[in-house]
């Protein structure tokens, strides 16, 4: 079969989604990026960078990701980029002979397999959301995003170790670490397979400039670097990112706000009877019945409104505290 | 074997290189992006949509390059994009079963190839750097530079047009276009088995912010948009694209100045007794047999100034006017 046709058979279509709304949908921060620290991005560039094939990543940015995580175990040659955390994902699918994940999870992990043709499988999490028993081991690679997407709940370190002690490898995918406030990267002192996946799309408003960073053995590291686009991450990429961690302090008050929202909102909902997780990302999880759960997704419609629908119910991406009034609102009425 | 071994085997190391020295190694624009069109740039950022997922491309990029392209058989389907020119080869290689090219080619065909693990075949040009006879069909993919990287010569619409008649997909690579001026975009009337990958990276001084189109049949499109990461560029590079296109006689004036300098680096290497190729590219190719050609990266060595090796000559990027006078003089000095 022509490649063309069969990649149309296998891969799911590129679809943009239109913005003209209350968008509570991608897990996107409800603030933007300071406007201040955008011309202190444009003050740090060198004009006469913009026309090379720039390191990527460069020095400086590996050192202030270094701090940030603020281990003693860590050096240069642990961490590497990716163009956004899905990158990095990408990259790892074609690295691995198997990825194997746990739905419900992150939409993509099923999206990038399927585009790259890459051999997955996915077996469900348990009743009560466990990491199911499965048959993984060295030339697999298990995803597993902690706090899980779209339940926002955290794996205990027990169920993540039994996947680390199968020999398979395991891609700890940390996008919404600064919500939960705990991290798994410290499982790097005791076990060379696993990598763990971080991102400045969500505590760091960044999104749109595309800069995801992975921490792992050195063994992992160099592979991934020969895998990957060597040139990855743009050269103003790096420099949001490195504004970013130089003013963490304005992220983290952002993220307590979020942190605070959310267990507002969590509580209101289960006051209502509404049956959630105890999620600890930047968005609530309601279990919901299909048909229900196609009636709240219409009358949100008509309040123009957008959040994520998923087999098992609905996430609601945590925003600014106007659009949170108005969610919890519409839910009450719809209950 | 375990992956990451398999790996480290099979692909080439990740390697930075230093920039203490007059660099003319990777085909560069000697110029900087100018900074009054840094500052639009920035000017024209919404701040808010850094938080976003933001549209890779969005209609505007799509439309800007449509206008720069200047046809009447185009529409917006037929275009997508890609972090650097670089991830359109890189996709396309996951697209087809295999990858064929012809060296002395881009050298990053090799390193994708093996860095992906595709099949991949190679098989030289003529004596006369023509397309040699080569066994290929549906399901293979032949990557062909025009203007060659790295000879710079230009090949026959019949040599292209022989590859596209067996069937297989042909990658012209028109990297290099703005230095050579012609383009075959038009085979795109007749051949639905053909994409023309271009690069802001070159003529347009951004190298560094990764930013590259291909145009093609909407079929191929489709498809590169399912296999592609759907947030490939980030929503800087792509306003960075934009003010270079709204500014396109800026770059047209510096892409004059190059051409010329090329020119008068041909004739006074040809009258130094240098055989070189009719480089259609920012760069010249001088022809050396093994030892002279160490003993001459050596001498330039000592001068601190880095110019690219290959198999069958040196490449030396087309810089700024003092840089390309020094490298007369030290080329009239060597011979």
């Amino acid at each position: 079969m022509n490649p063309l046709d069969l990649i149309a058979k296998r891969a799911y279509p590129y679809e943009t989604e239109k913005r003209d709304k209350t968008y509570l949908a991608l897990n996107e921060n409800p603030f933007p990026f300071p406007e201040d620290l955008v011309d202190e991005v444009f003050r740090r560039l060198n004009s006469d960078a913009l026309r090379i094939y720039y390191d990527s990543p460069d020095e400086e940015l590996i050192e202030k990701i270094l701090s940030y995580l603020d281990t003693d175990f860590l050096s240069k040659n642990n961490v590497s980029v990716g163009n956004g955390a899905d990158e990095i994902i990408y990259v790892m699918m074609l690295m691995f002979d198997r990825s194997v994940f746990f739905p419900p999870t992150y939409s993509c992990y099923r999206i990038f397999a399927k585009a790259v043709g890459a051999k997955f499988l996915e077996v469900p999490l348990t009743k009560d959301l466990r990491i199911p028993e499965v048959n993984v081991g060295e030339g697999d690679v298990v995803f597993i995003p902690n706090p899980n997407n779209p339940t926002g709940h955290v794996f205990e370190r027990e169920e993540i170790e039994r996947i680390l002690k199968t020999g398979a490898f395991v891609a700890l995918d940390e996008a919404y670490y600064e919500f939960h406030g705990e991290s798994y990267v410290d499982f790097l002192k005791k076990y060379e397979n696993l990598a763990v996946i971080r991102t400045f799309s969500k505590a760091f408003s960044l999104a749109a400039q595309r800069v995801g960073y992975v921490v792992a053995s050195e063994k992992f590291i160099d592979a991934y670097n020969r895998v990957r686009l060597p040139f990855n991450v743009s050269y103003v990429s790096q420099m949001f990112a490195k504004v970013a961690l130089d003013h963490r302090e304005i992220f983290e008050e952002r993220t307590k706000f979020i942190v605070e929202e959310r267990e507002r909102m969590k509580s209101a909902l289960r006051e209502m009877g509404y049956r959630i997780t105890d999620s600890r990302g930047n968005f609530v999880f309601v279990f919901m019945e299909k048909e229900e759960k196609e009636r709240l997704l219409e009358h949100l419609r008509t309040k123009n409104v957008a959040v994520r629908s998923f087999r098992e119910g609905v996430r609601i991406t945590i925003g600014k505290r106007e659009e949170n009034d108005m969610i919890l609102r519409e839910l009450e009425v719809f209950k």
